[in-house]
């Protein structure tokens, strides 16, 4: 059923983020545009006709622990195999351990197929791919020398180890204990949980990274280091040894997401090895495990983005497909004989364009954080412009993309009418699947937080001015094209460009006054407020594009939709910013 | 772990709805304030000490076609022979068929507890309740003779069967054919699908009614009789006969609501007796069914609207409750030692209060529709004042308390983090329960256009205008109660009902030039904006309440806090009714 938008996302990459551009200027190595182009084509074929026909017996069956082992659905063994054997996990890691070298922007491209096609599948390469990701960063060259290959390839695979009963969101308060042992590795004890892809028998060895704390270690984050703990140890000449000392206590039984092993982990409990304790080696220094973390975090938000663009992808598709088909009642205005597709009731087309805005605006973000993260290092004479681009984007393509993802999977229930609850239609299992997108790696109240009070402070607020002085250029752009079917787009786009920036002014002068509650108070709506403003401003340089693949056209309307029908929230999500506080505060004694 | 709201619903009932003063004029019968407490603390105990432990062993195990025959939950079959013993199916059903001839407003206060409980078990007495309502209205004396009374204590269930293939929202289309029968009766053949509750053991017999057609009809909407068609015939002495010819072919696998079997049914396939055909009554004259039918659907259309209103209780009870106990990171200004509850942190209070104010918003403008159906026969000097108003809440109440619903369910689980996505929580499941009810009993698209071309319409939209001026009332009241904790809720309300004129007009004016499209393209928008303004009014009435319940002061914060977070919505949503049409209309090409 679904069919990769190939073309689409290439369009997005080449002209809506600078990738074309790039290419130009000879940043991104020897890819090409045709080859960019015969990847996404593979790629989305494989997503297509491999991944998504085993989507739906992976969330009817879910991963089971049988017999101490986690099977996973029928299928799955065999498709992890055949996805690695296409070279697809090592898209983005470092040549020099085999990987392909290639930017990010054509991983998340990537990324949001296999997303479409099963999210319960797409989570596995995420995990490994930031374990990828950490261990160059930080890993010794011994480790990196022992696990990296393996990891690039996919033949091992990866995980992050962060979240115990007591501690979510607080990482802080962790209490996973690594004892110093003799020969200068560790031995770990500890539970941790709602460990994603945490245990299976697809990859020959999967190795966690986990963050825990050394007993003499410093309270709270200060005192966190990570680790790296292999499920079979590695001898010397690469081949696996002993089973290492943890194992995967249960599953969790899940709203959605099904096919995805979701583990908690027993550390240390002296099931298997001669003495307990989990055999586990430093990940860059003692106590400074988060700042590591973070290194898989940061591309692990995005990545999480990128999931809540492929659920509205495929949301947006399925809903498209059976508004054309399903015949109900009679649209105003219809000649025709007989009953009418639905997708020409106002209210149905109403839906489906809201879906596919949201959808084509989080895409747009995604990629362009992607952009940022790629030219932060490929771009040297701007590489601190790009580096803060992609700290301020990340919260905001993690947040309003998973949120999108909700709304518009949501929606497309909506348009299926009593279909869409029947699972069976599948319309609802991608509604079950997206919701856990706004909560994992970090919630997207987590995210809000970081953005208003460690990126839009970022340069003093500069950043963002910077930002929103290319966003005003935009809007210029559109005023000055005369093109009729922009219709109030540009002045639309002015007006919440102007909220976007009251809000951002108001939120830094709180933070500057120490007023942090109130600051926080209106932080997941100007995280909205931005994202909406992003997506008007990118679907307007989407329809700007002056080439002739006939499609401008549609991107004109449907920017022009997403003016004049959604940009209108902006006023209001930026008067709750800057007036919302205090009735909020005054409120808590309704929830006594 | 649900509770039911006894106080808070009737506070609702007696204050922000007019039941204190309609028992005070002696509309209600003898029933006053007392009777009225006891029925709903006895309503909540069994919601939740009896019904609300079953919810989640009938999520999990689900109704299921067992050797043809429907088998329900563990526990459900006893559940429902208590509660029908408790006598409180036959609530508001006329007392010389055995009912108790309470108002409508106390049947959805205690449906909303039902629902809250389980809204799986609620749907059950909602059918048969919509049955006894045709079936007053409707039936021959000889067909209430012989059901009514069973129906009305519920030992008999009864069901709704509209929906075909090929006739969902589009009824006129439906293809069920009833051949008269040279003895006055019919014989039914077709397959109904979407049948709630439409098999089961829990009661002795099963009254069906049938949309059908009969052979010689006009085509559409005009053409469709209604029936009743019994499980078991009904034999003169009133005892039961033969299994008439029909059976529930399969059950549907659903999203949510497991524990309501969702059956397809198969009518006159030969499965039982000696000749084909399922014997049918017709209910009411040939070819009037469709208008019969409405009699039971504009009722089930506000018992939908509890359902949201029923969810978002539950889910926010369970949010708060989650909140105060979770602790994770320290709020801002928080001197405590150690770790803060979550609500504590602004962003998960803005989360709960939202979620508390859709809540009591959506309750009040149920309540507020079933007052104008009960004072519709019990005020006969404003007999059609009140139908107006019941006829214009009831898609509002329909549309937005179901939208609350979803969104205040899916909030919970936002609030629970990680938790929330995990099944055993029980967040989840409100969300997958809730998520049917924007969707059957007339889609909220449906709902829209009922609502802009039906009920907008009523009178030239002098309804509309009158219940403008009464909320202008309200707002006048907060300007003149100079209470500071309303803060700025006087301008607010003012301001979000001048945007709601401002639409109405619009609307009203369009219609009369013959816009069809131009309008529905804002329906939705329209509903939602009616919606908000009357939560933000009946927050405001209720915080005008001034009785030693020492609630008054967490009244007036929650609508202060509805009225400055939220109210400011209603200018973007009138602003998109009011120039969205075109630039809906122009991006359809970006659908093709």
């Amino acid at each position: 059923m679904y069919k990769a938008p190939v073309e689409e996302i290439a369009f997005t990459l080449k002209h809506v983020t600078g990738m074309g551009q790039a290419m130009e200027e000879g940043r991104l190595g020897d890819l090409s545009g045709d080859v960019l182009d015969a990847i996404l084509t593979e790629a989305g074929r494989f997503a297509g006709d491999e991944m998504e026909p085993l989507a739906e017996i992976g969330d009817r069956q879910g991963a089971r622990l049988v017999d101490g082992k986690v099977v996973l659905p029928d299928g799955w063994e065999k498709l992890y195999r055949d996805w690695i054997a296409g070279g697809w996990n090592g898209l983005t890691a470092p040549e020099e351990y085999g990987g392909q070298g290639l930017p990010h922007m054509l991983n998340v491209a990537t990324l949001e197929m296999w997303n479409s096609a099963s999210m319960a599948f797409g989570l596995a390469p995420t995990l490994t791919m930031g374990a990828v990701e950490a261990l160059v960063a930080h890993g010794s060259a011994d480790l990196k020398s022992k696990y990296l290959a393996k990891l690039v390839t996919g033949e091992w695979a990866g995980t992050m180890n962060l979240t115990e009963p007591h501690a979510g969101s607080d990482v802080g308060a962790l209490r996973t204990r690594a004892d110093r042992h003799n020969d200068g590795t560790y031995r770990l004890f500890g539970q941790k949980i709602f460990i994603t892809w945490g245990d299976h028998e697809a990859a020959e060895n999967i190795i966690h990274f986990v963050l825990a704390r050394i007993p003499d270690a410093p309270a709270g984050t200060r005192g966190i280091s990570l680790f790296l703990v292999p499920k079979f140890l590695v001898n010397d000449d690469g081949s696996l040894g002993a089973r290492n000392d943890y194992f995967a206590h249960s599953l969790e039984h899940k709203l959605g997401i099904h096919g995805s092993p979701t583990c908690t982990m027993i550390y240390g409990d002296g099931k298997y090895g001669d003495e307990r304790g989990a055999v586990a080696w430093l990940v860059g220094e003692e106590n400074k495990g988060l700042a590591c973390m973070f290194t898989m975090m940061n591309n692990a938000r995005l990545a999480v983005g990128i999931q809540g663009v492929a659920i509205a992808e495929a949301a947006t598709q399925k809903a498209i497909a059976y508004a054309k088909e399903r015949t109900q009642g009679r649209a105003p205005g219809t000649t025709a004989f007989g009953m009418s597709p639905i997708i020409e009731h106002p209210d149905i087309a109403r839906m489906l364009l809201t879906m596919k805005a949201l959808t084509q605006g989080s895409r747009a973000i995604c990629y362009a954080c992607a952009e940022a993260i790629d030219m932060s290092h490929r771009d040297a004479g701007k590489a601190r412009y790009w580096q803060e681009r992609a700290a301020l984007l990340t919260p905001i393509a993690k947040s309003f993309s998973t949120d999108a993802g909700v709304d518009v999977a949501s929606l497309g229930i909506q348009v299926h009418g009593g279909m869409g609850f029947i699972e069976e239609t599948g319309a609802a299992r991608l509604l079950r699947d997206a919701r856990i997108a706004p909560i994992y790696e970090g919630t997207n109240g987590i995210q809000a937080i970081d953005l208003v009070t460690r990126k839009l402070t970022i340069s003093n607020g500069d950043q963002v001015r910077g930002f929103i002085t290319e966003l005003r250029g935009i809007a210029d752009a559109v005023a000055k094209s005369n093109l009729d079917g922009f219709g109030q787009t540009a002045d639309r786009l002015n007006a919440a460009i102007t909220d976007l920036e009251t809000a951002s002014e108001w939120l830094l002068a709180q933070q500057a006054e120490g007023h942090v509650a109130e600051a926080l108070a209106g932080a997941t709506p100007y995280q909205r407020l931005f994202g909406l403003v992003l997506t008007g401003c990118y679907l307007a340089k989407g329809g700007l594009v002056d080439i002739a693949d006939g499609d401008s056209e549609k991107r004109i309307a449907l920017c022009r939709f997403a003016a004049e029908n959604m940009l209108a929230e902006t006023a209001a999500l930026t008067d709750r910013v800057v007036t919302g506080a205090s009735s909020l505060e005054a409120a808590r004694i309704a929830l006594a």
